[in-house]
């Protein structure tokens, strides 16, 4: 990547458009459990097979080689930002996700209901999985009974089934914070810790909120308990917009995602909850936007269960809604994906990502189909994925000469 | 490369195993003089041929493009340490080699006999090759007459042919030196200078034992004198079990590869001369290491000498050793070079060295042939060598996920 500063002198403000569809957890692997096939390679795809006719191919590595990456590393990386240097904690992405306003003074932390037996052990760090609306009703007793510690808010929002989002809101709550979470069963809750000084305040405050929540929720099953972790402060990253200079949209179905977007200061669209959902929110709703972000989910939930089946018909649900965006054709249109997710995994991996780059000017790989194999022989190589923001905005015509 | 400090961070205590199989010299180039061909194209390789099949490759640049590198950097980026930063002095390279201790305070130096001209003009930087024998009762009889100058100490061990190994062990032995060794026949030898003050007293004791050493040999032939070389101490390297969190092992025929992974902390087996003997010691006495490093040798003698039919003879005998290796196949599988060496070179040359990574997870490109143009087209990429080592980790279950 060029120095941020040498990208500013060389960005222009006006251009083409471009869309970035990205299928979460797109890349996958061939293997003796596969039948030595991907899921791109297995799907009948025959809009992507048209589009990378005319498209430049490759494949991205999202952090570095061998690292596999967390959603929030992965779309940083997508987005152009070095994933390494910008990290996005946990909590402000949980926060984001679940539209909470977040202000540079918050302290966010993801937040859950437990079960604990009468020693004070975790015997189940998701409660039985609670209904959602059983959750929104116990926070809202917290939040009633716990609004603020010291002269700390505590704002606290329900999320899905046991799952919530506590911001501590206050003054010099800063400092890296340990989890309260011990990550498995069979254990006690853990002593939230400062890794500096400076964080003495908030480990305090944050061990007396996990306290009285428990102290008020002793008598309830199974959610007799609470625990806290990825305690996180607002990044200081450069907002999207200004870093790039492009008004940008971002159509999501997921918390998570529509969180990241929002942290980077992309417009978030509401859309519904099908991938047919978002293609329409595009066509009536993003037509004032340069760039637009659209996220589709179930590529990567299918591969974190092993489902082979399900991520080929995840890919063929997106391959379908492809005409949908056509009726508005971007300038530049990029399908990849933010990490790999194999079947054979079960979980994010390391492997690069199958990229393909539609422009009129991209420079056709004239590769029969869009698959990772395929893509290993693309004109954009294997790269890290920081550098297709700054290939999607040449081929929108977005980037000046550099030199004379 | 991501961090280190985030790397440790990153790394699990324990996963699958690693075997990397090394054959030296490895990458080659098709030109007018080879029949447009490469060893390994032109090679019988069965046994690399159906583990290509279920492998990722690509191809591994050891230090940065255009840059052809000794063995130190060639194996320093294969065991994933930076090559650039993490130099290890040739001397200290050649100690180790021949089991010689080192210390902290050591400077070691390659040394050699060499021919001399009565007016100090050297003939044959080589002595005539004389027999390891002889190089023996000649490094015993330096050793006893000259044990010290000053308060330092002379530690000498000979190596094979003409060749030995001068340990200089004191205080204040520090700082770069040049070679006395004009790395040509046909002048005199040169003045060992220090880069820096610090360096003053050892070069001055240097230049002392050399005088010493001639004015004792002057009457023998064809060796009547000597030369020095690759002053150097030893490394600031973090051990490679620590570093990379795996218990290791090295099986190496020669001594300079023995010498690297002792440096590094691995543990060497003894084993015997040949590529079969490399691959029971292998069978029979690593089990108990999860990373074992085998290396390889006559493809490189192969490459310098311009053999193109002794190269294809080498990759040959490696390949039959394949199936013995499998008998005890390990998790991870890596064939590699740490560098090429061309026959049309006849030396090491900057040209990226082939990889195939095998494991149940590897992702397989379904290459049919291991080859560096089929390489090219392989998921790794033309990569930087020191990023091998995450790879293999990777694959090997041994990388925690990077940010939520």
């Amino acid at each position: 990547m060029i120095p941020e500063s040498l990208l500013d002198t060389l960005l222009l403000d006006e251009g083409g458009s471009i869309v970035l569809l990205i299928m979460d957890g797109l890349g996958d692997t061939a293997t003796a459990e596969t039948g030595w096939r991907t899921p791109l390679e297995a799907a009948a795809t025959p809009n992507l097979d048209e589009l990378v006719k005319e498209a430049a191919c490759g494949r991205a590595i999202p952090v570095s080689p061998g690292i596999t990456p967390g959603s929030g590393p992965g779309h940083l990386a997508l987005f152009g930002y070095d994933p390494i240097t910008s990290e996005i904690g946990r909590g402000v992405l949980e926060a984001a996700g679940v539209d909470m306003e977040i202000t540079p003074r918050d302290l966010c932390a993801r937040a859950n209901f437990a079960t604990y037996d009468k020693h004070g052990i975790i015997t189940d760090r998701r409660a039985g999985r609670i209904p959602t609306e059983k959750c929104r009703e116990l926070v809202a007793e917290l939040a009633r009974r716990i609004p603020n510690i010291e002269d700390v808010e505590f704002i606290l929002k329900a999320g899905m089934g046991h799952r919530f989002v506590a911001i501590m809101r206050g003054d010099g709550l800063d400092g890296d914070l340990t989890d309260a979470d011990p990550h498995h069963d069979g254990s006690p809750i853990l002593e939230v810790k400062a890794a500096r000084a400076e964080g003495h305040k908030a480990a305090r405050i944050a061990n007396e909120f996990i306290a009285r929540a428990n102290e008020l929720l002793q008598d309830e099953r199974p959610a007799n308990g609470i625990m806290m972790r990825g305690f996180s402060k607002t990044p200081a990253i450069r907002p999207f917009p200004e870093r790039w200079k492009i008004t940008s949209a971002s159509i999501a179905t997921y918390p998570m995602y529509r969180g990241i977007t929002k942290l980077l200061g992309l417009n978030v669209l509401a859309t519904g909850e099908t991938i047919a959902d978002e293609a329409n929110t595009y066509v009536n709703d993003a037509a004032n936007y340069d760039y637009v972000f659209l996220h589709v989910k179930p590529t990567d939930a299918a591969g974190e269960d092993g489902n082979f089946d399900a991520k080929v018909a995840a890919i063929e649900e997106t391959d379908a809604m492809i005409p949908t965006l056509l009726t508005r054709p971007p300038d530049v249109l990029c399908v990849t994906g933010d990490h790999s997710t194999p079947v054979t995994n079960k979980a994010h991996s390391w492997h690069p990502v199958p990229v393909m780059v539609r422009s009129r000017v991209c420079g056709a790989d004239r590769l029969e189909r869009f698959t990772e194999r395929h893509c290993n022989s693309g004109s954009l190589g294997i790269f890290p994925m920081m550098e297709l923001m700054p290939v999607l905005l040449a081929n929108a015509g977005r980037i000046d000469k550099f030199g004379a």
